[in-house]
């Protein structure tokens, strides 16, 4: 009936690659997310105990976008001791006029990692002013990707890891300097790190705030990107409190999933703070000057996802294989 | 990093059709989610109304079963006008172990009916104790396939089929004759078929309820698959009150798209209905005489997508076409 492209990850990695023509593509989707018209429901999430595994599903519809994508992400711990990535996944992209589906991305995560750390760019183009030094806690892969997509909008000159594992976060500050050419080192201590910096990113898993408020100081922009369930959490609910500006990707999603979680566990942050997307369209006050701390909170939204699929689709030509339904 | 097996509609039908096997892996189904252990998030609905579209997405762990599957259901209610089926759609098969994608199945909607199909007939084994006359309400695809299904196990003489079109009422009759072998005569009110079937099953996505309490008679049983949105009903919320017992497939679920919800607007059935798979297991006392009026609540589940996504693994062999990822 119909012909399905199913384009493998090795396929994928050939069409798209983190640049700054995808930064634009998510700051569009960020947008879009703004000017109304976008349905993006709640995510769909299983835990599967049994098996220290769970699975994410997440989708938007965005006007403008001719289709939508749904994505798949499935995260099973006990996977590294079988010598399995922990993280996988797919997505398939419909036709928002006919819901029929046009292609699968058999892309093990890779766009998800790709979406995720242009949003991280975006949110440094919009609130992060002048980067001299960026900072980056965690060393895992978005540690990598988060500070290769700042680089593109402020190609600061050093960077600065902090890991718990010290040859981890050697590795990825070797890592780091490879993809951007910055003089990249590693602090042992995240107090130091965030001191030195004006731009950092938070890309942990962690479950205890690894950034107080004492930490914060005038110019500086974080973006956190590690809690995406509730549960974890990389800053303190003061630290949220005694910014200037906190932004939110989506504040349905930060609220259940994100720092604001936390925050609002105690009883703070109630008021609605803004989406990133509405300061990116000037409908918010951002940032307004250099002094000025500002908070990013980004859990990763259904319309990154949509944005990215419709981009693979306009860029992929006729890679991958046509099955015929 | 891995091999994915893509099966279309076509190669699917070559591999599973709707026989007594299929009822027995979809009646595990019910089995399991009445067991225990079963994890099974809402279903996550998105609707595109500027294009008169929506897409649903079901999942559901089952222990027991090596892989859960991932649904997702495109509905486009223009696309008729367009040539194109409303209903679409695909399964995923995931590994319960590792989150690891096994199969794409681009089914269109073919597993989906069948297991939909197959459900109407557990219901009919476990609720309809005799049955000479069957009767259809409605005459798409699914009345067409519940009869065939609730011939495999109650191999009915005669079948009865009501439409608001006659010649689509017609057209259904003879393609019901020609797949079960019974005797098969429209009837052009509602009221005469359910006065002279012992089991109704009813297929319409009606908002305005079809069936009434005054209808009811002495053994008859109703399977009402219709309703699977809110907004939809079928059969009056006097008539449930009204039955002996009246069964959901999943509460929750009854509650929020099937015919339930209407029924407790008007501040009826209250009371905590049983679930199909506790009167299989025999958890739950169900019809314990002939005589009694029985009405079972269909919403599908992401059980009976698990269960036949499973069955299809089991059965398909080296069918299709393998990508290494």
């Amino acid at each position: 009936m119909a012909d399905i492209r199913i384009l493998t990850e090795t396929e994928l990695r050939r069409c798209v690659t983190l640049d700054l023509p995808l930064v634009d593509v998510i700051e569009n989707g960020f947008r879009a997310l703004a000017d109304g018209g976008v349905v993006m429901p709640p995510v769909l999430s299983m835990a599967i105990e049994a098996h220290n595994g769970e699975v994410d599903v997440k989708t938007a519809y965005v006007p403008g976008f001719d289709r939508f994508a749904l994505k798949i992400s499935p995260g099973f711990f006990d996977n590294p001791a079988r010598g399995l990535p922990s993280l996988n996944g797919m997505m398939i992209l419909l036709s928002a006029k006919t819901g029929l589906v046009e292609a699968v991305f058999l892309d093990n995560g890779y766009l998800t990692a790709l979406r995720t750390a242009a949003a991280g760019a975006v949110a440094a183009r919009h609130l992060a002013p002048e980067v001299e030094t960026a900072g980056v806690i965690g060393t895992g892969a978005q540690a990598r990707l988060q500070m290769q997509a700042a680089h593109l909008v402020r190609p600061f000159a050093r960077c600065l890891v902090w890991g718990r594992d010290a040859r981890k976060a050697r590795a990825c500050a070797d890592d780091i300097a490879k993809a951007t050419g910055a003089g990249v080192e590693v602090r042992t201590d995240i107090a130091t790190l965030v001191a030195q910096s004006q731009l950092v990113v938070t890309t942990t898993p962690a479950t205890t705030p690894l950034i107080t408020a004492d930490m914060l100081h005038d110019g500086l922009h974080i973006t956190a990107m590690g809690s995406d369930q509730a549960g974890k959490t990389e800053i303190t609910p003061e630290t949220l409190d005694a910014a200037t500006l906190y932004v939110c990707d989506r504040v349905s999603q930060c609220a259940t999933m994100g720092e604001l979680r936390a925050a609002r566990a105690q009883g703070r942050m109630t008021a609605p703070p803004p989406e990133l997307g509405r300061i990116i369209t000037g409908r918010t006050t951002g940032r307004t000057a250099a002094h000025q701390i500002t908070i990013c909170d980004l859990t990763g939204t259904g319309v990154q996802d949509t944005a990215i699929a419709n981009h693979v689709a306009a860029q992929s030509g006729d890679a991958g294989t046509v099955i015929s339904t």
